[in-house]
């Protein structure tokens, strides 16, 4: 700290010169002023400032994750980050309950000046998506034609030069296909886990078949039960299943990258997988904290706006409660414990490997 | 107050006895205790606690609006017991941020043992659905089939018979059918609303038409969107087309019915309808939070259970995911805002029924 | 609408290149970007933002609230924009939680860069504790020196002038204190208060000099604080008591004012007095709200900068503290159950006051 | 899984006959029901069962931490354990926004009913504070007499013989003290700790002396701030002035204990120090989360039953706030930031002790 410091104040570092000058309404061009266009100003901005502030946070956690050897000390900063994103998330959901507080007939007072700009078109939000790794091909067509369409060619160029570079789901994907341990020479994960389903679903299949209290109709559907949790283990188990349900859609990971998030959920107490364990439960936390804003964002718009009836016309929040289901970017993660098996049927870990996974012994 | 008071002691009081003895896990049963299950224990029961709480308001709102004239007085009570079951629904959703602190591996240690038990198989709940107007034919059918059906008979003939009864719904739609004031012989609300929509969409349509900033394409697809407002407003104007969609199901209320409460939310100032429109807003915020529970819930559920890859059959949170659409009580009330006007375009009432809508003038 | 719309396009609408411009962290000057700094300056931007409208919307409160007669339909509006004002809060209370994940570690990256800068030396938040009616003797010394010796000529004589004009403290008393109804030819509020009291107190008296459970001593404590509420009670009603103790700060309304806040509240089912019991009851919430955040603020600054021990210093902690405390604006209406008696010995309004307490009777 | 599972009924499991049947409201023994009765009884037994579950909680980690050796499986499922408390503490939280629905008119229907009995009275509250590690000594009088002497002796006992028993602040205080690294045959902390000290204070001296922009007031102000600083951190380090403020209340751990949680917090980036920061700030933030619900409390209690005035009794509200303040569990931990420095003045590590401090390096 060789410079002198310069004396700081409190404005002028904020800036507020800048940020209270950039409430413009427009409802005075047209007429009297709407009472709560500031509002409808305001919380979008408020917005945008989180959203800058997702993007800096995310910008780091690529910076990181993107390494192909990824320390501990690092991994600890990328679950903060995260961690962090999880609270502005908190506070973007709460702010729709200010935004609700402004009625649909207060929202007529200025509503038609705004047209065609719509609330959530956002270059940064769309920045967002793209980092966290929703792809082009994933959104739904009205997005596609309708958003990007409306782009003046710099935002247009800036978003689509951004889908062609490795996001965050990528990097995710590449570290967990990295992940060591799952195959030594002493210990073979896929084989052991394999062993313990099949040895688990024997199991149910007997419980179910020896159970005095069921009926026979209840007895067969049960059995019928076990048979597809057998088929959905083998569609992860199998890889030519498993490339074509990837194919499809219903996977986004390799095979190798999901087994090894399913190695991390059930061997996460011991020390050396507590981080892992916590940077996928944080991603998946992130990917339900926006569906979540979505869905409330839905129905705020829905009750701010209405619906169309007796068109064939989809509305504005048709198309949002869309993307609450289709934007998810860890969907994998999040249908993890698909795949997990009860702690007693865990397959052993070889002492070995148990030393390898701890703490350096010489303390 | 001429009896003595006995004295009151907190833990008596609060029968600390029964409540506290009754967290029963059935995992020593079978082996280890799971730590985890007493708290799958106590978060069904605090939300069976609140559901207890909810129907005693709902029954006390029940009683007041059952009534074929509500006096003020009584409306401000039941606005106060439904912003009370708001706060509630907060909980609730709060809540399950503490069961979802239970890990899906966790929950696996005691899954087994709760067969064929499912954790909202709750008939207080379904007495607040039936209270709140969902209707028997409403339902999905896993719902019908597979909750009914396991029921013992006093609880199925219990629910079956409050199915028969009015509910919320039917009383709020009678309410409105008799508000006052909607066609008096000076005024004729119906009249007045159609020509300002007339109006409204005349003028719009001039807008499009001579907008400068817009392209021939943007033009036709705007003056498309003012024909499917016309058409919109046309669904709730026309007796016979209403009458259909109310069939089809995409109203509920009765014609007279919604049009009070289009009227209500327009003419919202007026002293006299303050309090009605509390009402209403009150009801579609309940509604709301319901979907928004059931949404976490479905979220949680997924999270905790994951899904069936590569079979035909429905998980149980496919099933909660359809719930979270579907059992919406007051679905006219959330799309209100389809009919409003902007209040420059709204009718002027005439003297005398503004006075009526106001306070005794004789203070 | 004569004049045509011009389109509106998201980013220039919300003027984005100011807004997300306005974020310049000083870290950077002084060697390596602390990766926090924006975090702490998007934060307080934030706040910033939020402070502008609640400004926003409590000019239009005091519009209303400064007439010498208010309108029903206006009271509605005050109050639905101080409960705004409370969705805000809640949002101001939650951001904590996102500066909360700014480790004090992290902080200290860049902590003396930014002395004396503080951080809450905002002359908005200023401003909406004068408008709210926080007086210039109010505030604690700490405040008025270290805060207004810092500001420029210009802030400081728009604190100082605004400080000098009437606030939402003075025109909610003016407004209590021309309540009607409270003392008419028929009805002596005061009167019938005072001997619903006397009646009650004796009856309490009454019943703990006869209770079966209570020991001697405890009846001796009881009695003694039946003496106490009596003696409570005298200070309302006392005019000399009243005025000796709003000169020692103890009250601040005047007496009429604080007894028709009473009156409000004992009688608030009667449908004229709805809309005024809702507005002393959002206004304590306000209060509450911006205590509960002034609390954790509080309790984040000291986990965030620490103690001084073993010196005579008091820290920023200690300031904020007492301002806790201290910058309370409406604590007559908090305690105001002090007052309140049971329904069931409250004094009848007779048939008249009801009436006119009604609304217009010819619906 | 040999035995028979067998079936599980939702409403037996939950055993909803006996928690549904522990609502028994008094009102109606003295008249008639008060209907807001049932919500007092409902909240307060939410209240309960969340205290049952955070004391399983809790026991469980006593359990680990009351071990002279804590391994790291361990300490993992320390933190998350008290992480759901903090889960639950935000549900308490919230609890009493539903009990603010009820307004001090509505709960004088059946107050008077409930004496001597006091809102939260609750033993397993109190069990939950000595677990902490509240100790008697530290109790406000008022608690001591008025609390214990109500109880009858069987809880009295339990919870006198409780607090001889060692609680978790005890458990953390010895855990700390054993933390290896911080003086092996290379490193010496606490020298280095001291060094780093000096220099950062001579270098604030340094900016402070030649900072141009200061006044010789401000320049003398800041000077003398520096020099508190200095003095602050001698309190720490000079073992006899520790033993003096930890003996007047000021420190409570053991200096061994607090120094050691310094370093955990300014090395807290190697890998072995993640989870014991995590612990550390998870007994903070629990620590911080119980002071929130106590001060929200008083809050309500206050606009519940209001304040005495004009006599020197003081009121349950009056003590609750000073619990609020005084019932801290981890204080040295809330202040630790007192003691940090920044990571550009942190010690370096020599590298053997960093090797130690990470994974085992053969994988």
């Amino acid at each position: 700290m060789q410079k002198n410091l310069k004396p700081c104040y409190y404005g002028e570092y904020l800036h507020l010169d800048k940020l209270l000058g950039a409430q413009q309404p427009v409802s005075p061009d047209y007429g009297v002023e709407a009472h709560d266009e500031l509002l409808f100003i305001i919380v979008h901005q408020a917005y945008e400032l989180w959203f800058k502030q997702i993007l800096h946070e995310l910008r780091d956690v690529d910076l990181v994750m993107s390494q192909t050897k990824i320390n501990e000390r690092e991994l600890g900063a990328v679950i903060a980050r995260l961690e962090r994103i999880h609270q502005i998330q908190t506070v973007m959901i709460q702010q729709l309950s200010v935004l609700e507080t402004m009625t649909p007939l207060d929202f007529l007072d200025f509503r038609d000046y705004l047209i065609p700009a719509s609330g959530f078109q956002s270059i940064q939000f769309k920045e967002i998506e793209i980092r966290l790794g929703l792809r082009a091909n994933q959104r739904i067509n009205f997005d596609q034609q309708s958003f990007y369409s409306r782009l003046n060619e710099h935002d247009r160029n800036h978003l689509i030069n951004l889908e062609t570079l490795p996001n965050l789901h990528d990097h995710v994907e590449a570290w967990l296909a990295r992940i060591p341990f799952i195959s030594t020479t002493e210990f073979d994960f896929w084989q052991a886990y394999r062993k313990a389903i099949d040895e688990m679903l024997e199991q149910e299949r007997h419980i179910v078949a020896n159970h005095p209290n069921l009926s026979q109709q209840e007895r067969d559907f049960q059995l019928r039960e076990v048979g597809n949790i057998g088929e959905t283990f083998n569609c992860l188990l199998d890889s030519e299943r498993y490339e074509e349900l990837r194919q499809s859609g219903r996977f986004r990971f390799s095979q190798r990258a999901l087994l090894a998030s399913v190695f991390i959920n059930l061997y996460r107490d011991e020390p050396i997988l507590h981080q892992p364990f916590r940077l996928l439960t944080a991603l998946v936390q992130l990917d339900e904290n926006f569906t979540m804003w979505r869905y409330r964002h839905v129905m705020m718009v829905q009750r701010m706006i209405g619906a169309k009836i007796g068109t064939g016309g989809s509305s504005g929040s048709d198309y949002l409660k869309q993307t609450t289901e289709n934007n998810r970017f860890f969907r994998d993660l999040s249908l993890l414990s698909t795949f997990l098996l009860p702690r007693s049927a865990l397959p052993a870990l070889p002492q070995s490997l148990k030393a390898a996974l701890d703490f350096n012994a010489n303390r």
